[in-house]
């Protein structure tokens, strides 16, 4: 494996964290809990710290990513901090004409539609370790800040990003990436064994710099059928894995509304697979053969419920995933905005009372 | 059962017609096939008719509605029409400060959070038949023009009315519906309880007003847990169709993302089952034991696909479908509006020479 000796897994930091012995099956300290978009919105810290910096930019600037990424960390004792980012930050360093616009997302200057478009995307070429350096040096800093709690690195998989490229923005159903998928299989593989090989190289870049784990999101897997994620989505997600397989770090792997999914996504080479809150931890875990370390899947509508509804059902949660060989509990989707942060602390409090 | 003497179901004018007698588990004449959101926007016919009209003006101008509702079988000669409407057109009839923003979808004056609010929308009291005489002189006008080929009858379930009250309009998660369901269940089921009792009021008006057939779509219960919706949605939906459970006509439930749901939204009270694109409909059939006639589900995004792809699809969808006790052709979820609508001509004549 090609991790720097200062690398926190290789330097012992961060190996026997809760956190990183859950993901391997081994027995945590303590239960471990982290927040998907823990670093975001809910905090006013994190409003103030972005005021006057536009999405994109924030996510590049390695002092603030890395700052906005701590700041969960310290209000919630959370066991993990998420690099702060975006799922299109790689296609904007690989060249992508790609902006976030606040309340729509992220918008594309050109949708890519046809064999042509995919071809002119393809000649940007590889995402290079100089176009990440921001990335990286945000990471190291953090890393430095974090000491034994680990970072995971995150990325978006390569249908998500794909569909974002297609339809030029967010959409409902992904009708347009769908349809080239069956329309155009050959373009279709061309452009997200690109997405792939962009996504592989920023998780790369994350672990190099000091993460001590990864994520993919393919947020919009749900969308799909078994059988078109299988034929259609499954090789170039494995591809983007590859990216990180020299290197000794677990790979999580999530979506929302990818119960059908479950297994497919842990065979793309996932080590741990991501629950929504829609399917029990202890259903999933049957689905997966008992075999693969589980995350999820506290419902984020439960977050605004009263105290005692959200406590007998964290407690629910926690429960089910005992079943697994191992549990990471987080929410089955992410924290949203209007969330009352001090809820999510004494969330992670009783988690680790539990 | 209440049905005039004149309704096509009693005086036999459908009753033997291919939807009817698929819907019924008989073998029909001809495969039946229709489209979810066939009248609409995908013709040009309908986007004429519609210039200088608001969409609830429409919905609620019985001309209008008929016209809009003939259109798509004159057209593509599919085996049913479906009442033009909008799920929360009884919500307007009911009295509740609604509107249909373009582009943005049904907006309310004002969120429906509290008891009291739940309150105060109880004491718009029932659905009356004067209040739905818009719809009872379209559905008659429509009926008249159909002759042999049925009219379905249409309405949203009570969770998809209730999360449209609760959050003020289209929401992606339905964070703050799925909130009150457990942060005070009592208040849920009362708010749930009232919607049920205004689909029901709807969709019995249509039937005896002529539809041979209904329709319940509960458009975002995919966003359910199956334990949340047996708990807490389940009850609502059995309620609404009760009001239509005099009347001699098949209850056909559909909602999107629902592949965890489907015997629960059977057990409702349903009879036939509409399946959404992600699951192929043998294993539809096989979840729901064989005895259930199914509804779907090509896939929309292949409208937009060459022939020979869109072609395959449907020739394995009706092969699936075969082995259903009962097989209605349609999408798995509606018609985009940017379809080009020769194509939808063409897959119905397809399913007609299978």
């Amino acid at each position: 494996m090609n991790l720097p000796s200062s690398h926190p897994l290789v330097d012992g930091r961060t190996k026997n964290s809760s956190l990183v012995r859950a993901y391997s099956g081994q027995a945590p300290s303590r239960r471990p809990v982290w927040f998907m978009r823990q670093a975001g919105r809910s905090l006013p810290e994190y409003r103030e710290a972005r005021v006057g910096t536009a999405m994109l930019e924030a996510c590049l600037d390695p002092a603030l990513a890395s700052e906005i990424t701590l700041q969960p960390v310290r209000r919630h004792d959370v066991d993990a901090a998420i690099f702060f980012s975006d799922i299109v930050v790689p296609l904007k360093l690989a060249g992508v004409d790609v902006e976030i616009k606040p309340g729509v997302g992220p918008v594309m200057g050109s949708a890519v539609r046809t064999a042509d478009d995919v071809a002119r995307l393809r000649e940007l070429g590889p995402l290079t370790p100089d176009a990440l350096q921001p990335v990286s040096d945000g990471v190291a800093l953090t890393v430095d800040a974090l000491g034994e709690t680990p970072l995971i690195g995150f990325a978006g998989a390569p249908f998500t990003l794909a569909a974002y490229l297609v339809e030029g923005g967010p959409s409902r159903d992904h009708l347009a990436a769908r349809t080239l998928m069956h329309a155009d299989p050959a373009t279709w593989a061309a452009l997200t064994e690109w997405a792939a090989d962009v996504a592989g190289a920023f998780l790369r870049a994350q672990v190099l710099a000091g993460a001590s784990a990864t994520q993919l999101f393919d947020s919009w897997a749900g969308s799909l059928s078994l059988a078109d994620y299988t034929a259609h989505v499954a090789p170039a997600s494995a591809r983007a894995l590859t990216h990180v397989a020299d290197l000794d770090v677990k790979k999580v792997h999530f979506g929302t509304g990818t119960s059908e999914l479950l297994a497919a996504m842990r065979d793309v080479g996932a080590d741990v697979v991501g629950v929504d809150y829609r399917l029990p931890l202890d259903e999933a875990n049957r689905r997966l053969g008992g075999t693969t370390p589980l995350q999820g899947n506290i419902d984020p509508a439960l977050l605004a419920a009263p105290w005692p509804v959200l406590e007998a059902h964290v407690r629910d949660v926690v429960a089910r995933g005992s079943v697994a060989p191992g549990h990471v509990v987080n929410l089955g989707h992410g924290v949203p905005p209007e969330t009352d942060p001090t809820v999510l602390t004494r969330v992670a409090r009783l988690v680790h009372e539990i």
